[in-house]
């Protein structure tokens, strides 16, 4: 019998065990354009969260009694829809639970049939949404060029490592702030040019000494601190891409910024996005990565959480800093 | 005797009378390439609280013990310069002052013939800096188009209450805010669909009240909870145009933003901008405004402090909403 991850009630600030519950899925019979597939790997991300707010935004809210979703790959067990056929790995949005019926007519998702041959993994992190957000939201939404310095926080998470990588290929100057000298260590064999350990001192302070001169471009993954140590720092005519805030997403206080007024003398530009703002590029951005990946230029560290039923702590982990890279469920 | 406010002391928050002086200028002699302008009118901006830091910044700061500088306008009494002759026009930047000594060969801001006809008055509000800042800041930096909702903030000012006027021209729905009924009151007659008075109550309650659907453009002249307020009302790829955030001037607290996150479900695109930014396209907006101005599509009010000896409170008041329309001091 199939299990799932289903959202008890909605969190106030940081969620707690008690606003989810695991528990068996009712056996259904696979409808005409359905196909069941047994997961393999389950992503775990921070957008999530805001998911299990009841507001709008870019994408729908969980509802309360229902099945989480998210990323996930398996193999297709059974099909009732033309073109997936028994044995086909796929890539869909029906995750936080072992087994998933995904309607392959969803037009918003269809699952994704994945080519022999590449570690189904990869469609979960570089060649997936990490990667996509990574890639649309340095060089489309920063606009990101040769020569520039960018500054990208949260760079030994999952989008934040990809960016320092993506940014090296194409010739910047990369900073990356990270927690403990671990993660450091690690955001520097990627190739960053520096990291500055947040946990060790003051962001604006270590991002000064690392960037004298000044930043071109701010990838935040986090607010708070940071972003305003990016407003501290910018030069002429900056460009932040506002990929996430994960320092805001438990807590509802508001943000404190001392150096916003920079944006007017620096005419700093900062825009958020999502990275299928840039779907049209899609085709463009599976090349480029793809290239990338095979030259050994764009790699990932995977953090591995063993089983479904692991699949909550895996999510909260991400706000503890858990994570080296992509943290993905294993079922 | 010419006579000239100077900067005495950099002002810690709020400026005070104690940080100028207000002094007889030695007796110079005209150089070669120099005019003398017995000048008529004094433009006061916000903008000038800037330069009496002493940071970088897009203009450099003013010097202890110097004169201020600011836009003037008046009448050449004396040339030493090809092309100027005695009874010209000409706008300057050597303001602050009863007579200035202007160098013509300035690069940066040589001084400017007025056309004969024109008040002169006018190159310092709606044909000046003023109406250069609302329409670039609007139309390049925002971007905004036909049919959008725009929200600008201090809509009684000088720059505002051009705003409202390019806003409604260009057919936009415009909803401004202001301090008090009087200034709201004025905002309406200049074609606003609605005007906020901040000092009745809650931004953004209001806000909300008068643009049930978003907004789509907001022009930020004072930062604070207005530029929250924006920030929690956005619709999807709304542009803010950040122009000057007088909250923030003389404080020195932190800018606190509660609704900042929604930069990235909404596609928020914050961009700071200088009139001077677009001064390639200076000659789009002088026929353009000239056009308005002659249809009386952009009108404006001035507050008049008569005296070069209270060129000093004309600025201040502009911390305190003293004017409605744009300051200037009839010397």
């Amino acid at each position: 019998m199939a299990r799932a991850w289903h959202l008890k009630s909605r969190p106030t600030g940081m969620p707690t065990h008690d606003n989810f519950e695991f528990k068996d899925l009712a056996d259904t019979p696979l409808g005409d354009g359905q196909i069941r597939v047994r997961n393999s790997w389950l992503s775990v991300d921070p957008y999530m969260r805001g998911r299990m707010n009841d507001v709008k935004s870019y994408v729908p809210p969980f509802q309360i009694g229902e099945p989480l979703q998210g990323g996930a790959v398996g193999e297709v067990i059974e099909s009732k829809a033309d073109g997936y056929t028994v044995g086909d790995n796929v890539l869909h949005m029906m995750g936080w639970r072992d087994e998933s019926v995904v309607d392959a007519a969803n037009t918003m998702m269809p699952p994704q049939k994945l080519p022999a041959g590449t570690d189904p993994q990869l469609f979960l992190h570089n060649l997936g949404l990490t990667g996509a957000t990574a890639y649309f939201g340095l060089l489309k939404t920063a606009a990101a060029k040769e020569g520039d310095v960018v500054f990208v926080s949260a760079a030994a998470g999952a989008v934040g490592s990809a960016v320092v990588q993506i940014a090296k290929a194409k010739g910047m100057t990369v900073i990356g702030s990270a927690g403990g000298p671990d993660k450091c260590a690690w955001v520097k064999e990627l190739g960053a040019d520096d990291c500055i350990d947040y946990k060790a001192g003051s962001v604006l302070k270590q991002l000064l000494a690392a960037a004298p001169k000044g930043i071109d471009v701010y990838f935040d993954n986090v607010g708070g601190e940071h972003l305003d140590a990016a407003y501290a720092t910018a030069r002429n005519n900056a460009r932040f891409a506002i990929c996430g805030m994960i320092d805001a997403y438990n807590d509802g206080k508001p943000l404190e910024l001392l150096y916003f007024m920079r944006t007017i003398s620096a005419r700093i530009r900062t825009e958020g996005f999502i990275y299928t703002d840039y779907i049209a590029h899609i085709g463009e951005f599976m090349a480029d990565a793809g290239g990338m990946i095979a030259s050994g230029k764009l790699k990932a560290r995977v953090t591995v959480k063993d089983g479904v039923e692991n699949t909550l702590d895996a999510f909260l982990g991400l706000f503890s800093g858990a994570n080296t890279g992509k943290m993905l469920v294993r079922v």
